[in-house]
């Protein structure tokens, strides 16, 4: 099941190491304009190059939009973007070939599609795979703009290093200007310090993320299984490495009382507000034109220099591996990027779902 | 969106005070045993009669299967349940009506479907309707243990008092003999205490629960949107008030560092496994044939005793709700119910998807 | 897989001799007007109680709706309805128990299903099930009305008699005042007398049928595979007994050189449209604000008195089956309203994924 | 909605004159054996160079596979195929821009996308697409030879000439050695003729298809909306053109009675059998282990070279249109393959659908 969304759905393709990688989004209106450049912008955020810890191969993308485009603005018909793998050599991973690496997917491969699974560089299973992911989020990402809407994340947790509770919309999304984007400048040191150090030790980061979404009209998600909270939950599962998902307060609900948790309703500038907004901008599952946020937490790359014991395929006996290749220290700056764009999926799914995106004449 | 699942696929309706909640069950093959007594069953364990403070308006629920068994056996057609609403005085919420009751969807609901949502007992987005989702589960369960694969959960946090983290998978489905699930006899007590706290200060609690799935196959689960984390987190958002989710270790994993994040890969009795397991069972989002575990969490009722601001939707003037009715203390019980019905319908869904469903013919 | 549609869905379950039949309907706006007697004039048009050829057990139908539906308005939470099967003698068809009857779904059943498939009536099968449909049109039906859409169907061919090719849209709505709905008063008398003489013979009939839909906005409908034939071909076929589907002036289309098919574009009070319309109302499966037709042909009732040769699954022995019971001589007037729920469904379908139909706010 | 089925699914894109066309294939099992010769093959068989009048434009198509295939064999991830679009002239469209042609899909897509539809040869609604449709049906075709399974069809009907009536399915796939894949050597030349005599007119033929799948296994198939007939017409008039639909005997058997109609059910060689398979292999849209077998009807190619009345969008003021660019006498041999590969596609959808393909572990 490659395919995510139901009327604005995205299918992704392509293995790490394999002739490319790509997304085919459907669902588009006509009359959306698209460049180049707007996905080029969102992969190259999604690069990190400047820390050479978190990309150690840094190259540009080099990608193609297929179909679905023309002079500028969308058909209406489905935007296939193809990007191309480098020719890259593949021949270290000959030694890991039957040699599961521990805390990477290549157990479950190989128990699920054999000799057949492409172990190269991770396959299917490659954070490198989230690139088609956020190319399809680039395209979602200018829907959302039609309509207003802006969706931007930042980091919160790096190594064990958490940011403070203080900061606006305003500041998350210009934290990206910043080395990591980061909106508690004390924190983003630390953070920095913990990949230098992880880079020393041979050892790698998990960490955290929060994404907000501003301008989300109300009304949209449905019960009971097309809750915003809940394809939201499923779409941020979905990248890898994902292990954690807080909706609102998320976890910090649970502990208070109902007194304390539910946000009182009030009325700012005439409009049905949430005081709060403890709960994250909905309820029900449904939004109620209030900012909706979530976190969600990575664990660590897998690949470490430390020896790790796995068992090897070939003769069914323990062994030892030891792991000599580049490896991001910690893939959370670009499982943040990648979260985003699956934000904006599913925001621009239920935007076509609730009759908001007319799709019978071209986006006026 | 009332509909979960693609191959083994559960279609709700129903709202608290009207006429019926049910479920259609959809995709079973012929030939699975299913007796009134399998839905009962779970149903009761739905219940918490003996706690009153859990379940103020405690009756048994009188449902009827409609279609889809014959003489004790599924046809492999729809399996219809209809659980049939008390004649409720539903006068109380006359006063509510156009008043939403802070935390909950009262305000959501009256923003997408305006006077025509029914707010009686909490409509459609009632804890109510998850019987529903019990009754669809103890369908799916019963599909489960044919292929020996055992779903169960218990409280790990309510009211803020924690379990600690050592037990095992026997004392998780024994605890279901105590008065509240939960496998450690002082948390349990504490816990009780803090309901009964709860009661006389009118006020309500949230908590956490862990769900266990022994006996899962490998090769579960698809990349890259139909991982078996991914469904099972947005089957645990679906459940009302659930606001975190943790797969496996969950937010821990976040703060390890890769050597100690990553589970060692052994041979245990001549098979691959886990050594630790931290990782929740799956890896790129495909079982392993390890135990499946997550946690979730659920923010407390919002109904309180206490007078809340809201805003009166009548005239547009901030007013006071003071609730006087009867209400579940905490819904974390009902709700861990609900989430174990869900997992086995998700798990359900995956054997029907990967093949290990026959539906060509009958279950042999 | 009893769910069809993607934004507007329509899930049905029930076997002719169980407990119940009935259908779910997801995806509908609040604020649609509906009352049982919407749903009851649909049901009663299916009966064709007056010609008991055509329904020999005729009783009214016993339905209740059980969610979805308050103060006369839909609530835009699923609308369920239950139509109860008559407590009804199965005892006749413990004889044909293991007799799979020739054109029956019996023999398909049986290899699918095994022993667990209710024969009775046709079970799961059985014409009967199309009442859950119809019932379901009744609503679709209400969504167009609101869209200023009708659908409107009549009988073309029964017994082997046809109708002539010259009548208008209103001339088919006012038909259903007659005794069978027939343009054609010469053609309607033949087919009556075709059916007496099928009676006397103990043998039964086939026919086709014809559908129109007008009013419906030009726009909906969805390259490669959303095409609004393909849909309403897929919708067609679904009604038992279905063998044949013409879009527009089909087949005969075939035999035609592209000079003659092709349908010239012409301005009609303005507006651009189709002089002929030979091709439905649509190109590339995509409307054009003209009016939508096609025809849709039923096989006979594979009931019939005469003695027809099948296998004793008992013992796999060659047998000979003498159906004794009542059957309908033929099952064309009913198909037909049952097609013309499912066009209803298909076109609400199409009005809701195309972003006509907000389902952020109620309908107004 | 550019995607079809649904455990075994294809998602296409490409425009006709846009960078490419292509499909992303999901579902499959790991360990199918695939070359790029097999889709090649498939592709070839659409061309039909060796008939100047059905492709005046031959070229070899160029294509690559992108992803899911790993030393020529299934991955078990998508496999997505993109074939390269010439380098075309696509001036001469120039002059119809804004002119749409009658009977081509141009009205439509101008009311649907406005001026951002791309309708340089036909764009997406092109007949070229189908090409993506046939790559995809060349990797279903091999799943279904892993199960036995041989699907083929053949012309009935061009230009008004029709085969006769007797024919093995041995014929059938032998006939594609023959300049038309036609069984009746006296009716292809006669077609042969047609298409000669439409040339010199500058005009089109339409005609007929039949499509056998044998080998299918019995018990594939759901009720009430997965009949194996209602997503086989879904897939037929899915294909440009396409007009008219018959399962079996069509409607032929709607002119019949019942005692006629319906097939006999015997034993063959110790299976349950039916004696004369006039309902063409399914009953309650559920297969019996007989031949399936349908035929499907095309209009012909709406390019001709009369004039042709349409109104000029610019001014808004009827026009008459000469088309002077080459185009297909007949594009029923295109979309008869084009047929052979959604009936694939169908097909190995229920396999999986029904358990027959296992995906938690490759294919043995």
């Amino acid at each position: 099941m490659n395919t995510f969304g139901r009327e604005f759905r995205i299918t992704t393709f392509g293995e790490s190491h394999g002739r490319a990688i790509g997304v085919v989004i459907d669902g588009l209106p006509a009359g959306l304009p698209i460049s180049p450049e707007d996905v080029k912008r969102e992969l190259e955020r999604r690069m990190f190059c400047h820390i050479p810890a978190l990309n150690p191969r840094c190259e540009p993308e080099e990608f193609e939009i297929l179909s679905g485009v023309k002079d500028g603005y969308t058909q209406g018909t489905p935007l296939a973007i193809v990007i191309w793998n480098k020719r890259v050599i593949s021949s270290y991973y000959d030694e890991l070939w039957l040699k599961p690496r521990p805390g990477h997917a290549d157990l479950a491969y190989y128990i699920k599609y054999g000799v057949h699974y492409d172990h190269r560089g991770g396959g299917r299973a490659s954070g490198r795979t989230t690139a088609a992911i956020v190319a399809a989020g680039a395209v979602a990402k200018k829907l959302l703009a039609h309509f207003g809407i802006e969706v931007a994340g930042h980091i919160t947790e790096l190594g064990g290093v958490e940011i403070g509770s203080e900061y606006t919309f305003e500041e998350v999304k210009k934290c990206w200007e910043k080395p990591l984007p980061v909106v508690d400048d004390v924190a983003m040191e630390k953070m920095l310090e913990k990949i230098r150090e992880a880079v020393v030790a041979g050892d790698s980061l998990g960490g955290g993320v929060e994404i907000h979404a501003v301008g989300v009209p109300p009304g949209l998600g449905e019960p009971h299984f097309g809750k915003i909270k809940a394809e939201l939950a499923a779409a941020a599962l979905s990248i890898p490495s994902a292990v954690a998902f807080d909706w609102g307060w998320g976890r910090s609900l649970a502990k208070m009382r109902g007194s304390e948790a539910n946000d009182a309703i009030v009325l700012r500038e005439g409009r049905l507000a949430l005081e709060t907004n403890k709960i994250g901008g909905s309820l029900g599952g449904i939004t109620l034109g209030e900012p909706l946020y979530f976190r969600v937490w990575f664990k660590p790359t897998p690949s470490v220099r430390k020896p790790q014991r796995t068992v090897d395929l070939g003769n069914m006996k323990p062994t030892v591996l030891e792991f000599r290749g580049r490896y991001d220290v910690s893939t959370v700056p670009k499982a943040l990027v990648a979260l985003e764009a699956m934000t904006a999926v599913v925001l621009a799914d239920h935007l076509a779902r609730a009759g908001l995106v007319r799709r019978d004449k071209p986006l006026s």
